[in-house]
């Protein structure tokens, strides 16, 4: 079977192609059966590649290829096989697959590593069930602490220890996922860039500099309910009129704040839920879930001040109250310039042009590059769709980021 | 025991505050079990009174004083006792609580009346379970079709059919409530307010010539998902950031329409459903619920049409797209002048100012005004406010309310 059609079928067995209706997109929540389902797919996939795989405290799968020296710290690649309710089939598994893949076709030249190299399959990568991302990752590198977690509930009430309880791991012993630092040499993670501006400029892939974490605020505007009919509009606290000139700020600053200072800086207001949400009743209170992030956290920092400082104005102007909790405010993460530049120059042997980016998105690299030299490649995306049931990369794309791999192998791993 | 008294105690029995919770409010939907046992608390008090009740094909429950010519259309009042989801305790109560009230006092004065007085318990008044207001008063007034709510549901899935069948009735046979023209003379409902406009006209109570139907509009507006952190600010079409400024604007307008032209016009944003509502996802797709309502019929289309064009503007401008449903639009209802300059005059008589006035709010009076003469007190309720749990209506003014329904009987009713 040639590579391409290798890519395509190990992609439907990734996605569990199978048992999954495609219409709707993918739906692997962290921790949930569906997930395991496709990391199960991974493990088959991998041991028939001549992989050993490690399951850790975490969930985590880790699938090696022993080199002539095994207790040399691994060059690693990975990502994880987790989606977002109705996600896509690339985000996450683009990584996994093409970690396969360069290990399939390097067997097949008949390279030998001289130090390991690893293809880790991350679990529960999305904040999408529990509001907390990169949970393997977190416990791979000692970032993992239970009482974080301890209260957290997906939608339907099922804290993260049931969650990990069912799927078979201790929630006390996670922390035991947590690798060594000797452990890992070098690791690079391969992504769908989940937007387009590689292809605006022209490019075939990405290399990130730096990886932009979120503030994530929720602001709660309390105001008063009321009869629709009967309450005239001069005697109304409406929480969802107090709040919507706030949902234009925070679109038109961060906007504003790209175009002063040229570098990307978003802001969106993703979420709001609205109490009682009866048609007959004036809204009483909105729940507004808003995420920001730059890789210049100084620009970020300053933009959740001025929302929080425009809601202030827009409560004293309204007669509503609100409280503003900070959810996350992670430092935004630097990657290994020298991994990077070598990164982008690899590309360039192969023919490939790498734009040097920042990643908007946060990734498992994130947690990694706290403690081993990382990298992050970016293939691109169509029309930059992601996190939805159209995610799509294109076959030739996944080759590209298979022969990127490769490259970063033969170059870490060294030759026997 | 004294009126007052009685009136605190039969409040607590129809709202059965033994079983309730009263610090949430009251939670008695359409065609539920627990607005069953209200209604069975009415019949108790109501057949402890001496009145016989009957119970119509739409649940309706008729509480009947006979008079001397039982052949002679009633002077009837009433309301109802389902609530909106974490309702008060006095929206619909008080006009049964002050019927049944007014009944007992003349009773007690050994007064007889000529024709028929009835005290109406009239079924599902509220559209928060099903959408839909005022059935049980739609089938009384034969405006009752089976084809309008085949296939309406609760959030739950429920049917219309489902559920009056759960109380064992037929859907095909709730048209059979319908009663003929005769059967009724007048009919008055007594409210509470539900706004502050006798408080701030200094008045005792209300008593409205018109009742403003509302118009109800569904805007769904379509942009596109996307990452929320890898979406620059110009490569986006956020369903919600283009639907902002629309919430401003609607509340603006009504408010600038309502001064212009010296009459309430009130117009509120009460329902915002966002897709998919995940903090990493920019919104797709956001549906708006939106109440107009005034009693100045020209007034309320025009500022629908007026929204139509302001969302039109904005979703060109967002490069977003939309729709518009209009889920009902209702001409206003007038009421009879003669019985509303009536009922004026009885309170000027007893003592009590009342003010002329509209209700913004839709109640069942605006189906029997269709077909009988009829007429709507409105008593105070604390801060305007309802539909919430600490809606309040005064024991002293609720005794006004049945001051005001007895001199009501006295006159209409005659005296054998």
């Amino acid at each position: 079977m040639n590579q391409k059609k290798w890519l395509i079928k190990t992609w439907k067995k990734l996605n569990r192609t199978d048992v999954m209706e495609r219409e709707e997109g993918f739906t692997r929540l962290g921790y949930s059966e569906e997930e395991w389902e496709s990391i199960a797919a991974f493990i088959q996939e991998a041991q028939a590649l001549g992989l050993a795989v490690i399951r850790d405290a975490a969930g985590n799968a880790i699938a090696r290829w022993e080199g002539m020296h095994s207790e040399a710290g691994a060059v690693a690649m990975g990502s994880h096989l987790d989606t977002v309710k109705n996600g896509g089939g690339y985000d996450g598994v683009a990584g996994v697959l093409c970690g396969l893949g360069a290990v399939k076709a390097l067997k097949e030249e008949n390279y030998r590593p001289v130090v390991p190299v690893e293809v880790i399959c991350f679990a529960s990568e999305e904040s999408s069930r529990f509001g907390v991302s990169t949970i393997g990752s977190k416990a791979m590198t000692g970032n993992w602490h239970p009482e974080m977690l301890r209260d957290v509930t997906d939608t339907e009430g099922i804290t993260v220890r049931q969650a990990v309880e069912e799927r078979g791991l201790s929630f006390e012993q996670m922390e035991e996922a947590r690798r060594p630092c000797k452990a890992i040499r070098h690791f690079v993670e391969l992504h769908i860039e989940q937007g387009t501006r590689i292809e605006e400029a022209g490019k075939d892939f990405g290399v990130a500099t730096a990886v932009a974490c979120p503030i994530r605020l929720r602001i709660r505007v309390v105001g008063k309910a009321g009869h629709t009919g009967s309450t005239p509009m001069s005697r109304r606290w409406d929480a969802l009129v107090a709040s919507a000139p706030l949902i234009s700020f925070i679109s038109e600053r961060a906007r504003q704040l790209s175009e002063e200072n040229d570098v990307p800086v978003v802001a969106t207001v993703s979420q709001i839920n609205l109490t009682p949400n009866v048609i007959t009743v004036i809204p009483e209170e909105v729940v507004l879930g808003i995420d920001i992030r730059s890789v210049n956290d100084c620009l970020k920092r300053s933009l959740a001040d001025e929302i929080q400082e425009k809601m202030e104005r827009l409560a004293d102007e309204d007669g509503v109250s609100f409280t503003v909790e900070t959810l996350v405010d992670d430092d935004s993460v630097k990657l290994d310039p020298d991994l990077s530049t070598s990164l982008q120059q690899m590309g360039q042997a192969l023919g490939y042009e790498g734009l040097m980016m920042e990643s908007g998105a946060g990734h498992d690299v994130m947690n990694m590059a706290a403690r081993w030299s990382s990298g992050l490649i970016f293939i691109p995306c169509r029309d930059g769709l992601s996190h939805h049931p159209k995610e799509y990369a294109s076959p030739k794309d996944l080759q590209m980021g298979v022969e990127l791999l490769k490259a970063y192998i033969r170059q870490y791993a060294g030759e026997q």
